[in-house]
């Protein structure tokens, strides 16, 4: 039986989704859970997304096999028996073999959220806090650059000779201010290492008056991974959705 | 010179405000950096309001004397060096001798978080997880008899001995929902030890059908410390507002 597991988490306490040797992952913890439950030592799953340390997510999917046939319901409940109080098993499916938990995502959603006013204790890990003024319009503007098909090469940090093609679609990019507080919504097909992250500090950089819209034009114009990027804290960064 | 100090604070972290022998309060972390900046060992605080654990506030204050003068904005950044990421002074003032951060307050405004909806990791030590299903029509209804001037013996764990006067006044009360969370909010002259909490944990009893309106009745009619009451978790309590 193939299963498909939605996943929610707080991400301030680990090293990222993925196992890694230098600390505890959302993957290991989901999969100690697992191991437990249908007692196989070996059993590892396959997640959607990497997200990185301290990234949270709302909608995060990773799929598993195994013989043994549990009713969702019930394996959803026995899972979050063993999860801590900052991961959340949300839904559990069966799913047809053919399911693929990475290879079949149409598109993921992402926001990033930003703190414009005072610091809020609440908001410690879960916001960028910005004390710099910033030009919404002008950032609004701007990010409309960033909608449709490009080579995002300016824009990430995967490496290009083991990810040599980096163009990606964004559907949608819209930034929200409600009160003091700033959201950034994209949705596209894929995402490179840091992309979402480094989109955002661009527009920040251009809204405080570091970058110009040319600027921005020019990272499209000629992708280049040489230049400075200013890859803003994984804290305010939530994967939203992934959709198959 | 006698400083006015607001502060937030997320409460998880904390044994509560006051100190105790038992474990770090927010209380001892204050004072340290105080006495760090003043060069003064037996520096105290005198607070409005001690919260208990892992209650959060939005706006507690606080004042404390000292002969050396500064700046209030200037002391603001200096105290917020010394804090950590869950503590934050939000405004120093500079106040009459006469003001008493405990004596004068007129008025405190508490709300008190639930979450009705699938358990959310983002509001893990941030709200009670609520898995009943409520009557909200009939709390709000219940909620109108805790309007006004009335003895809150059975709605607190003050012992009588040491606080004989339990008459105390709420000017507000509403009980709003958001979407799967509801917030109740509550202002009123003063509050007793658990008073949010006994209050908010007998309307979710009445809620879910495990009392009804008479027996609120009833424990104003008879006031007793005898009964049993629902001191719900502290997690979903806010101090958020003192009054002068």
């Amino acid at each position: 039986m193939r299963y498909k597991v939605t996943v929610a988490y707080d991400g301030r306490a680990y090293v990222g989704f993925q196992s890694q040797i230098n600390g505890l992952a959302i993957q290991d913890v989901i999969e100690k859970g697992l191991r437990k439950i249908f007692n196989q030592d070996d059993l590892r799953i396959v997640m959607a997304s990497r997200t990185d340390k301290g990234v949270h997510a709302r909608d995060q999917v990773f799929h598993f096999d195994h013989e043994k046939v549990i009713e969702p319901a019930r394996l959803k409940m026995a899972i979050n028996t063993f999860m801590p109080n900052d991961i959340h098993i949300l839904k559990v499916e069966h799913v047809d073999s053919s399911f693929h938990a990475r290879y079949l995502v149409k598109n993921k959603t992402y926001e990033y959220l930003v703190n414009l006013g005072e610091y809020d204790v609440f908001l410690n890990g879960y916001a960028y806090q910005c004390y710099y003024k910033l030009d919404i319009e002008k950032m609004i503007e701007a990010s409309k650059l960033f909608l449709g098909t490009h080579d995002f090469t300016s824009f990430n940090t995967s490496p290009k000779d083991l990810y040599p093609n980096q163009v990606r679609t964004i559907y949608e990019f819209e930034i929200r201010k409600d009160g003091d507080r700033l959201t950034f919504h994209i949705k596209g097909d894929g995402f490179l290492r840091h992309m979402v992250r480094i989109i955002v500090g661009t527009l920040i950089e251009l809204g405080r008056g570091k970058k110009n819209i040319s600027d921005v034009k020019e990272m499209f114009d000629h992708p280049t991974k040489s230049k400075r990027r200013y890859n803003i804290d994984g804290a305010g960064l939530y994967l939203m959705k992934i959709e198959y």
